[in-house]
């Protein structure tokens, strides 16, 4: 048993095996990888690591196994495993590659955790567990540590869940997690808090601009999917600040100095997708990697499988609370699409945009 | 006027000379230089980078000097860049380079910074205001910031200190800062905060340990002063990894790994400096890199200057205060050299030692 | 100036005039006057009192009219007297007398409080500024202090709320509070807050019996407005443990010693105010004070008028946030009835009701 | 099992045995005995109650002894049990009763609490489990509790306990606990804790002036040691109100208004006894109730018997600590006598004291 201090949880105490773990390279590199990519050039102080997260979402679902023996113990472990995968920046690169669970599920495999993991476990054993719903749900052990150490680390009191109230209220039936009635409106609570954090840390403009701009530098030095796998934010950096092309230095040199690129349009109309390819185009051969397109990907209302039970039935969240309800409608409401560009040709590119959206 | 969130202050206002200065690419190179170097070995959530402290001693600073108006203005700005010349993993380089406070002055007349500075300041006055108490004292706005901020990224308790209670009481009497009665309490608090963070966090052993093997990284790389003056965190590790010898990346990628060395030894008593380099010498003609010595400074009894106003008289805070008093044997009593061992040779080493020591 | 220690706010300063109101027996009542009324047999913790929290109101209001000098300088001790009309155990006898706010402008009026009063007002002033939006609006000093406050207290997370980005973002009109965009998610929070504290603390179920059974103690003895306008807990419960009839004095001891009556029916389909007349009637003829009708009125939808500016246009916050709007239905549906009986009668008294409701 | 909402530790629960104690008028009284008595006529907050501190202790006790089979399972009984005997206002009336210890041993074998304990526990074995060292050591739940509840609920941080890292470290070794090493840190930060919230909240100069006010009235209203014992605060408070004498009524209603006598003298040097007798006497003569003596019992340093394991050695922790032996003085440095008298004969009673003094 170690015990490992965390502000957030207070002491955490890993068993053996997540000793072994932990102590392998591939799960040291995620020291290296913060939690919250680009958006500490907006809140300084979100620098902490999916190290650390990775750790509070195995506290987590070590609480709340315990108080189910039922849950498959394996399932600690995927857990702690759950964010391996993830790219340096966290979600940003997944414009590029593979989403990260796919990496998680490649990294798995390898390695020394690769080795350790064999020993115990199946790879067909491995990815169950990592879909299990108490690592990715709609009310799980990884949502309750990010949103709770989201809001510490940033300071924005959103995402304040209580914690205790759903380690306690927490029932396993054999396929399901289930919320029992003292904790359901800690878990509407939850649902909530990840719906305020979405549009003032998630998708903070100023971080899509940065993250935005991360990407083009990337896609410009060429980076494989074979390179990016492993790398921690360091070897990015690094490898942008010395990139083949002066594109690739000067997107980056103006990421590490925080000298963005403007906002050239936000909108919440979807043009659709043809519009958008041929705007990205317009744009590539008049200004190259001076004025970027941000077009993210619509958001799914995930809130669907939070089950409770209300008077010994079994029901949706969805269909007790009003206010879950109305979260499909907002969801929807925060996404945008944007075009970003250089201060030096901020004015041209504006008219440039309006000209071909017109 | 620009606002900052912060989750120790809230929000933090920067004038106008404060977003200027901030927005050098000298002031961002401390979002990549972490405030407690390698202490995330031990604790991992303490990411926390100078330029977040930076941006509350600034804060800090403000919210005394908008209650002295005698003090003068510049101190704030002093404040803000009291730590530009940390280098990266801060206090750990101090070993082999001159003390950060050395290159803060050399960085602040140089680049961006050093031009804006220039329209308002002589050098002379800004080394002066350097020294202001209010950031250099015993009782100033720069431990009051990492006091505070670095339990709350630690979650170690001990440094939380009464901010409000100091702000109000301090008062400037032309050259020094004194702590009114109401605030007593609060400034012994904080030096015995001080006191206890040193042993369970500045001083963590496994902090040192992985810090004195980052100096021999750097000292075998040959690194100048000339290039680590501006160096970040990114730059420092990527160098190493590519380092020249195959020792420099050994030691790399062993605390990249967490796979540190072990304590042959660490000791309250002191040798001398002879026997230490005689010692350094036997262990590195037998073990080159494989074995290191870690002698640290002796502490010095900082808490003197402390000035505080008792019955309309000043005085020393150590002369009215017993605990603070006592702080000076506290001190003393927390110093240890150590001599650190890879595992494979550790118990050659460990007979090694011994025999030199006898 | 009086500075006085508060752990939500910390320092909380009075000028002159607030130190002269808050030092009358007036305002000193409020020291002894609950918050959460009878929820302290719920959540033990929540002992906190209506003079704190009214210190609370005054400092909220304080910085929110510092930053918009047009606001009326009155407001801020409007702010500070908001609740001297508070009965004992706060809202629990509002089901008996007038409402508190009534009470309020009447005892403004009168004693010492009167007199100070008057110096600088007229009545018509001060019925004027307690009804400024800024101390009775749907985001308010008033709401701002006591979700935090109760959150604090109670120890349940729901009711934190942004207070700083809320005080930062709120621009006076002229006749309204304005939320500036920066601000909506922390307005939006602040109603969603209320929302869910609501249910869970402020018409916690047992609570609810408990503050039945008190007012049913205050109605057998005969209690007048005349007396219980400036009464406090200490008169109103030494009162009843002396009660004039044996009822009395056994429904008092049976709050003192939590020994509640057990709830015969809790139901959110209202029968109709015909039904729990005549309900109330054949209960009080079969067990006199055994049983107890508990028939809330509806709570209204008070959050029509939050406003916030959007793009330059005011709109209400309702029209703009989905969640703000769905709180509509969720207030509805948390009104519920219900009978209440000494648990020796209990099972009588459930076959009693069945039968006149069926 | 029952479970109690607590903003100190979260969920407390409650076992079936504690239930039934808690259930009882004499447990239940404890709500209405504020724990820090007159403290809140300067921190207004500071309004909790032996109640909760009680339920804190328990729990606290319990996580010990869940770590600590060897420990008799009767003492997490014990410290729930053990500030039984609290009179209302907590120490302030110990000026003229019997210690709460010794009147917590009398009530225990009394009434309802005394009956459902006798099922269990002979009443020698109920007061061994009292001077159990982790209900009354130095290092105790009782302490633990009490220091952070009290900084909670005053808003002075100096009490803040390090609790996690006390319940893992303390070892129970059939006579005493001790502190393993990794937690001689945050025991002697919980002595230090205690050190400072001595003068700062619990000797309090305002609220020992009300205090001696209070106990004035106590004395002059006659009341036996056999009507204390169960009092709570609105038994004594509405007495009081309608005393028998017009000096108590005057006194209450002083104290009730917050209209405090004021400091005459205020002295860190004993006169001796004698001297105390003799102008208690000459005061009464001239002023009756309106001039008062507060003469409190010299502090014991009670540090001595915290233990700590260094080095596989049982050693006093303020062996090991100089800040602990540091300790002994500032204890008694923080005495105090005084003489208090009402503001209209205020100068009078100056004059009178420095005739007798001189």
């Amino acid at each position: 048993m170690k015990l490992i201090h965390d502000p957030v949880h207070g002491g955490i105490e890993l068993d053996d095996f997540a000793v072994r773990l932990v102590d392998t390279p591939e799960f040291q590199r995620l020291r290296r990888i913060t939690q919250l990519g680009l958006a500490y050039l907006v809140y300084p102080s979100a620098r902490h690591t999916r190290f650390e997260h990775s750790l509070g979402t195995y506290h987590l679902a070590r609480l709340v196994s315990t108080r189910n023996p039922e849950i498959d113990e394996g399932v600690i472990y995927a857990a702690l495993l759950h964010d391996l995968g993830h790219y340096p920046f966290s979600h940003t690169l997944e414009a590029l590659f593979p989403k990260h669970e796919e990496n998680t599920r490649w990294l798995i495999k390898r390695g020394e955790i690769g080795d350790i993991l064999g020993e115990s476990f199946s790879i067909k054993e491995l990815e169950n567990l990592l879909k299990n719903p108490l690592v990715s749900g709609d009310i799980d052990a990884d949502r309750m540590d990010y949103l709770v150490r989201d809001a510490y680390y940033t300071g924005v009191a959103y995402g304040i869940v209580d914690l205790e109230r759903l380690v306690r209220n927490l029932r396993w039936d054999g396929n399901r997690l289930i919320l029992l009635e003292k904790g359901i409106m800690a878990g509407q609570n939850l649902l909530l808090a990840r719906s305020m954090m979405y549009p003032t840390v998630y998708q903070h403009h100023t971080a899509r601009i940065a993250g935005t701009m991360v990407v083009k530098a990337v896609e410009l030095e060429g980076i494989s999917l074979g390179e990016i796998r492993s790398m921690d934010e360091v070897d990015l950096v690094a490898r942008l600040r010395r990139g083949e092309k002066p594109e690739v230095m000067e997107l980056i040199k103006a990421v590490d100095e925080r000298r963005l690129y403007k906002r050239v349009l936000l909108s919440s109309e979807d043009p659709g997708g043809d519009v958008i390819e041929e705007l990205k185009a317009e744009l590539e051969g008049e200004f190259g990697h001076l004025a970027l397109v941000d077009y993210p990907p619509k958001p799914k209302f995930e809130e669907r499988n939070a089950f409770v039970l209300v008077g010994g039935e079994v029901k949706r969240l969805s269909d007790v609370s009003p206010l879950v309800r109305a979260l499909v409608n907002v969801r929807e409401s925060y996404w945008r699409w944007g075009v970003y560009a250089e201060p030096s040709i901020f004015r041209k590119a504006e008219r440039f945009v309006s000209e071909i959206l017109k």
